[in-house]
């Protein structure tokens, strides 16, 4: 099952699976009867049997999560957007492959799987000031490689990124998919202030008067995206036929998602919010998707480490879930 | 080293060591070098470089740590404040040494030893409306425990409770450390309401009225307390003896730690919260401690769940610090 053009991809993303009803009540069922006051651990019930009905498991583990990093390189860099040189994305994706990054030392400490997929770095995207960033043959090259990524045995997925230039991107794409002006959603990115930041707006405010005819989310991928952000895409939607869920990451992860979620009604909930980003805007774009962050730590690092980081909040959910006593099991009085 | 009495202790803990400042400007040090733009791992940051000061070490690592859950019988359970009878502390004591409750399962989940600790189950301590709830001889036995439960070779603690009727003498200790009125402090707990809670509120009140003339924070400890906070106060102690970190829990431990904090100046040095429970004056204590909460995920559990859930963030904290390369390691371009 795969796609030969964003139609295609549309026809698909229309007849996903939901989630297993008969999982869903099974593990709510047996959320009551634990060793604890109903609703004591909070979110962490909810995240457990949303996660179970997911998986068609009452009482799931999680024993092969999947952390996905993509990059890309953006023609908008060249204008001077980021505190970063351009050659830092290849440079970062060396530092994947051999370890180093934070993303690595996350997905080992949580016991997940690292792949990196590294997308056309020679060619960046067109800058997206002069015209649309990707041709949709190169959109969906990048959307297949992200749906090609994801392992089929993967019970849990993290989509992270790298690529100079993909805050600029992102905003342009939550100001055009959410409404609001380039100001509201951009931020400093890896950390430019002053002029830079006006500048870096005044560049996503060009992107937005430019691309105004964009229709749904797959085409404002296109015009204002990236090939790392639509490698997510096509990632998150596979793990959705998989019926694998995923959690997001920072401020590029959710624009990426919310390109997914302007497309298709629904389309993300197999998707929980990993984490709220520092970047200004990510708090309004979570509000915005509806979806409540697990951790508010002041994270702007991007490359999928907010999520991995959550990879242990939900394992521990699951642990608690699946692994605890009943009160009948324990003999304790149920109030 | 141990004490025989209040005093000594309060000696003790005027005498207790600091961070190593010297790991501590290695590790800031290090931080600086890591491939990451400045301050984008957020809050991971400021843990790593705490943890590291505290164990001494500029790369540290966490591969010990310890969770230790004490359990006491209160005489005010008798009064009917809580939505479980008193019979379920030592049935929730068996279900822990089963391996049955949240706590076990968050302690595997995160790699850590856990440890059970019953207090005179037998013996509630007395009901604080009336008098004090322990003599100094039973509180120090107590605090003992507590001290002496820190496995020496642990390199991170997280110490929770179970005891019923424990968010009523929580609230009292609350409202009499850091000042304000019974309603202020009392909450639902494992799930009291309406006529209830008001009634709950009373019996804090009560105390409150009649212990005016409590001193310090381990005079209140013996006064509004029970066995399982001051075994709580005691480890937390004994870590500061042994530079051990440690991640403080919702409720009832943070009125334990508030104990602490009211016995001597910077004795929380070493404590960070875990964090914030669902027990509605919980955020308040932890503002009046100058504690931020690593994780909000309306837990309202205790037994240490909160904190336990929390050693995977300081896990990631560190894997970061001491895991990933530098600009100059891995040849990357540092802006």
């Amino acid at each position: 099952m795969s796609f030969e053009s964003l139609d295609a991809l549309r026809a698909l993303l229309a007849d996903m699976p939901g989630p297993d009803q008969s999982a869903l009540a099974g593990a709510e069922e047996r959320n009551g009867q634990l060793t604890k006051p109903p609703g004591a651990l909070g979110r962490l019930e909810d995240l457990a049997q949303w996660y179970a009905g997911w998986r068609g498991d009452v009482r799931p583990s999680i024993d092969a999560p999947q952390v996905i990093v993509f990059a890309g390189n953006h023609g908008v860099a060249a204008r001077g957007v980021s505190a970063f040189p351009p050659e830092v994305t290849v440079q970062m994706v060396a530092n994947f492959e051999h370890g180093g990054a934070a993303i690595n030392q996350l997905a080992k400490a949580f016991g997940a799987r690292m792949d990196v997929v590294p997308l056309d770095l020679d060619t960046p995207t067109a800058d997206f000031t002069k015209g649309p960033a990707m041709t949709e043959a190169e959109g969906v090259a990048a959307l297949r490689a992200g749906w090609d990524a994801v392992a089929e045995d993967a019970d849990l997925l993290v989509v992270g990124e790298m690529g100079i230039g993909n805050t600029t991107s992102a905003a342009a794409i939550a100001a055009k998919l959410f409404g609001g002006d380039a100001a509201e959603w951009t931020g400093r990115g890896t950390g430019v202030e002053g002029d830079a930041l006006a500048f870096k707006t005044q560049v996503v405010a060009d992107g937005l008067g430019l691309h105004k005819a964009a229709t749904d989310g797959l085409d404002v991928l296109m015009r204002l995206g990236g090939r790392e952000l639509a490698g997510m895409v096509g990632a998150m939607a596979r793990a959705r036929s998989l019926r694998i869920p995923v959690i997001m990451d920072g401020f590029i992860c959710t624009a990426a998602a919310g390109c997914l979620a302007k497309t298709q009604e629904g389309a993300l909930d197999h998707v929980v919010a990993g984490h709220q980003s520092a970047e200004a805007a990510h708090g309004r774009m979570l509000e915005a998707l509806g979806k409540a962050p697990l951790l508010s730590l002041g994270l702007r690092l991007g490359e999928g480490s907010g999520a991995a980081l959550a990879i242990g909040v939900l394992k521990g959910a699951i642990a608690c879930h699946s692994g605890m006593a009943t009160f009948a099991e324990a003999g304790v009085s149920d109030g």
